[in-house]
């Protein structure tokens, strides 16, 4: 039993760098111009951009999977000023943009429609995530988060999930839509709305360390879903749920149209 | 359209009281002496205790739930005094245990097994538990949050679950252990472990108000789990990963069997 291990088994942070450098299992990283070349790092760079109104379910799912991997992470916003998250509880960013490391394994970003479509169009932010997309191993994330990947250009020629009520608006910025729970598409990895982020945390862990140490992570945090009712899809919740919801998000989803439109000219040159 | 649903659909903090009272459909509140009687508040205070070393992810999934829900949420420590969770994320208590409002609809109890292990012996958390889940019209917890509920008493003759490598121990203090992702008799919620957090918390939304607006909340947050891997219980998970996570868990798991018994004669008084 390794340092490693007893980490894994505990689920806390380690000092260490023992991780293994084989068992790539489920999503090769692109070579080339796109992505880092070469076998996974022990302990990867992680970047998790703070959106300043991003929901903390969509960031601490596959923050609290990849730290159990040991990752390095990196809560990155525009300022270190803390932001205050739909729950309430705020998060200080550890790193600015400025000062954020050079060369990120993982770039991920997550979700809550409002924020996303104010960063759509906010230049710094798109800068920031082209700049360090071009160069990390895994471009990924969660919730409506892809929207922002792609309006920055990354998602162009890609596969992508978003959540349900707008991922139809990815085409509008060269990716192709998919209904799928987590999309790995070369070294892109995109996950649906808001819980999708176990889901793709567990698919990005086993991309990172194999598929032994997925299941050890999905063993404890004991990820045996069984919800008490069947409306999580647009697909099973009914009609009239689906309607309502569409409803009532509909001058959200029509901004967030809005700034995919914006964004469209942009990311096609 | 109202407020209500506005705030639904948006998934925000609203201050409003316009949740229905109605529509408890899955577990009715315990009358008499153990838990409130009489129909669900319009805006339930929820109690979520904050445990020095547990899981972010324990907490946060319950708490985005019951927050689109509209709960009034208090997060109740020893101290003011900010807490590290284990993925680096500070929380800050909003109350204390002397100030915290004086009865509470749900009181709520994260786990991490070294936190719960320490916090079986800390009398000035077994009292405000017992204290305040006397009142309580729902006593509640995820993970290894139930064995502190039944070391304060609270489990004494009650079906419960628990974290898997732990739950045998439940028996020890009165309860009776379950296997189940969620267990409600009457007015006592247990979760497993982790992330069965979704899945308690949107039973307690059902509980509050309704299968409606459970399932609104499971649409809005996607929960149409998919997970890469099929390791998330010790059922399905192999023989051989079950023996390595409890061999590697031993030391915790006998401080947690220690301290549970303990706690037996206590609780049994």
């Amino acid at each position: 039993m390794n340092r490693r291990e007893i980490a894994l088994a505990l689920g806390g942070f380690v000092a260490t760098a023992e991780l293994p450098t084989v068992g790539i299992s489920a999503a090769p990283a692109a070579t080339g111009s796109e992505g880092n070349a070469g076998p996974a790092p022990a302990r990867p760079k992680v970047g998790l951009l703070v959106d300043p109104e991003m929901l903390l379910l969509d960031l601490v799912g596959p923050q609290t999977i990849l730290s159990i991997a040991m990752a390095e992470i990196h809560l990155i916003g525009k300022t270190r000023d803390p932001v205050v998250t739909d729950v309430g509880i705020p998060i200080g960013p550890t790193a600015t943009f400025a000062d954020s490391p050079a060369n990120l394994d993982i770039l991920f970003v997550p979700g809550r429609l409002g924020g996303t479509v104010k960063l759509m169009r906010d230049r710094e932010v798109l800068d920031f995530l082209a700049d360090h997309g071009r160069r990390a191993r895994y471009v990924t994330s969660v919730c409506t988060g892809s929207l922002l990947l792609a309006a920055a250009g990354l998602l162009r020629g890609y596969r992508a999930a978003s959540q349900w009520y707008v991922r139809d608006l990815l085409p509008l910025m060269g990716a192709t839509m998919a209904t799928d729970r987590v999309v790995v598409d070369r070294n892109r990895i995109t996950g649906g709305g808001v819980t999708a982020g176990l889901d793709f945390g567990l698919t990005l862990a086993a991309a990172l360390h194999g598929d032994d140490t997925a299941q050890r992570i999905q063993l404890l945090l004991e990820y045996a879903p069984k919800p008490p009712c069947d409306a999580g899809e647009p697909e099973t919740a009914g009609t009239s749920l689906v309607h309502e919801v569409l409803a009532r998000r509909k001058p959200l989803i029509d901004a967030a149209r809005a700034a995919a439109a914006e964004a469209s000219a942009a990311v096609r040159e």
